[in-house]
């Protein structure tokens, strides 16, 4: 509540219920307050049949969930002795005893049960506030632990178990992953698509260049219908856009890349300076990525830039370490130490230091060295950003920027290079008319 | 509401809130819907003088923010002039013009005033919900832009400023950033220091090994007692922690870590495999990390190992690319081919696949190759953890693991390299006494 820890909980929760048909209507945070924490199960459980609560269950005085509950219950607080028994094992199996914070931990409301946890020690809970005056339905009250690898597990395997779907209701949603589009123009593009009271229901969010196009059906009861309809819109939107469409499966930028790459068995190495490790950090946060991306060089000094990929010295003291000669330099070297088919290199000012009159906060080179065979020719791109924003906004839209390149790049088959890549958000050249609006 | 955005707004404008000495209450998330706005509006303001929203004011049909006020306030929407003309200035400085959709965002609740967008085309707003039979004190209401890039600018320049803290009451925080010792222990160690009827208020969060303490006061009315509270506790809590405690003013490891290799003028370097490319990409967030952080490999592929920092083939198909030999050997290619003072290397099997019976997913070698002078002689520390987890956790956890193993390396002088290291969390030998309980 204080603005220390950073809540994604939520979401994912979200994530499954919908995926379950389930639609969320509201997330509330609320302090470590026995009595609020009562005070808004109250609230919500007059208007929905199911709240889904997250931490507050640890040892500390500070997990006040218990209590809250057992306040909205009326309920005593008891010790509950399976849990209480699963806990002093899991302990002694790691070579220490019970505390009196840790038993707090296998107590529950009366009227509660408890849920197993198979990672940490606090087991969740689940309980139902009866019909009341202001209650017109019986709503179920699942707490699950904060730490979200035990949140998860314990989803998986206990509380979504838990959870009854309305009989009939259908949410069919679909996501396509777009680049190398302004936002402003991709609602001009789609126009009546986008209409608020039509279903299905599309909508774009963006987010460093990229956007997310969003498509909901759930007006529907039909399934089969719901998911027909969903799928005519996203492949009228997939025709309109063509490449630009990454996936129309929701996947993000750096798999649908990492996937091309497979199917053409094609291999990519990177060379990055400003974006320090973000570009390979992306790359590999693909499970199964090796098959692609063979890793690379962080180039973060003008001396490694020299010494691990070769860039001429007396190019860097004549254009500048933030050029496009020593962009393409840190490209062609990647390709030709690594023996792959791409590099991408980049090199910028993500400051907060660093800018200057000529080359501002926000500049960066990105370059892509390209053959579509290991002994083919080469051939380099290289396109200048004016990035906006942030130390951090510049290199996370650096290194989106240059997988963009490489995915229309890589899209565009071997044809001869030409005008075919469009441009990428952020260009300096046509900043003025593609930046986001 | 649907799980497909993450806010982040909730907790940074929090985090200024308590900076002004003005403590949330709640958070609230509602989906695109004018009367459920209003009647959030309604509720809240009922028991809270001030509430701020975040997103709902672009151009579209699901931005609702301006319906939902309007209808709360009772207000009709209308034109706002000014906005008007300043959006069509900024539209044709881009080269378009207005659209209907767009000039949406020029219109506001009649009781409402604009705040003007530094950085995008949708205004802010500020209203008074007034005084009624269940409101009574007047609330007000500011609605920032969602883009953080948009929002944070507008919150600096215009919204701070609208705020009116409650005279005398100050919050007074301080955090420090802990390594190297598990959650559990660190309670039991601290003991009466987090009693719940203490103040100030001590508390403890746990993220992928690193402990962040957070200390409270704001029962205080005076400032100055409220800051040496706060002060005295921080000092008895780092007196007892020692070496484990990274910052007194909650800088993360990574900040922490540069800024120490800065202080002793040494600098380091990274051969990544598992990891690929994240340590560089945390070490790089920090401004200023070129003084210490020359840069580095990503070794992802075995040939790369080989290749670009010379591990031994015959070392690889012997122990496999994830052992400690190999570790130790990219550690010390890395050390002698950037001429720094020291380097870390990781390699890992971050799953999902490639786990094996004797190296199951979450088996990671770190090793910390050093020198306290360039011509002096190298020492190579290895590690072995075994982390629970995702691939995500996997990765994140490793690199976290490297960095304290470089912090208290580092924290320990050039003392010779005994037992002084305190073991790191997840550290296999040890798994069972110091895995977070």
């Amino acid at each position: 509540m204080l603005g220390q820890l950073q809540d994604t909980n939520a979401r994912w929760i979200a994530e499954q219920l919908v995926s379950m048909g389930i639609k969320p209507v509201e997330f509330a945070s609320v302090g470590d307050d026995a009595t609020h924490i009562a005070s808004t199960l109250e609230r919500l459980s007059s208007s929905v049949p199911l709240i889904i609560m997250t931490g507050g269950l640890g040892p500390t005085e500070g997990d006040l969930t218990r209590a809250g509950l057992a306040q909205a219950l009326g309920d005593a607080i008891v010790r509950d002795d399976r849990a209480y028994a699963e806990l002093d094992a899991k302990l002694r199996a790691r070579g220490r005893s019970m505390t009196d914070a840790q038993a707090r931990q296998a107590t529950r409301p009366a009227g509660a049960t408890c849920l197993s946890n198979a990672v940490g020690t606090a087991p969740g809970l689940h309980a139902v506030l009866p019909v009341t005056a202001r209650r017109s339905t019986p709503c179920d009250v699942v707490c699950l632990p904060g730490p979200p690898n035990e949140l998860k597990p314990m989803w998986t395997s206990v509380a979504a178990g838990l959870l009854r779907p309305p009989p009939g209701q259908v949410i069919v949603t679909r996501l396509l992953t777009v680049v190398g589009i302004a936002e402003s123009d991709l609602v001009k593009r789609l126009g009546p698509l986008m209409l608020r009271d039509r279903s299905p229901l599309v909508g774009v969010t963006a987010s460093d260049g990229v956007l997310t196009i969003r498509i909901r059906c759930e007006k529907e009861r039909d399934a089969a219908r719901s998911r027909a309809l969903v799928e005519a819109d996203a492949a009228e939107i997939a025709r309109q856009l063509a490449t630009h469409v990454v996936s129309d499966r929701g996947v993000p930028v750096p798999a649908a890349v990492i996937d091309m790459l497979r199917q053409q068995t094609r291999t990519l190495t990177t060379v990055e300076s400003c974006t320090g490790g973000m570009l390979g950090q992306m790359l590999t946060d693909v499970p199964g990525s090796s098959a692609a991306y063979v890793g690379g060089w962080v180039t973060y000094s003008n001396e490694m830039k020299t010494k691990l990929i070769g860039v001429d010295p007396d190019l860097i003291a004549e254009h500048g370490a933030v050029s496009e000669p020593v962009a393409r330099a840190m490209a062609i070297g990647g390709l030709e130490r690594s023996g792959v088919h791409a590099a991408l290199a980049i090199t910028g000012v993500a400051g907060p230091d660093g800018g200057t009159p000529t080359k501002p906060v926000g500049t960066v080179w990105v370059a892509l060295a390209n053959r579509w065979s290991i002994d083919g020719p080469i051939t380099v791109d290289a396109r200048k950003l004016s990035i906006p924003g942030s130390r951090a906004d510049v290199r996370r839209r650096a290194a989106g920027a240059a997988l963009a390149m490489l995915w229309f790049r890589s899209a565009s088959g071997s044809q001869p290079m030409d005008q075919s890549m469009p441009r990428l958000l952020w260009e300096s050249a046509s900043l003025a008319p593609s930046a986001p609006v």
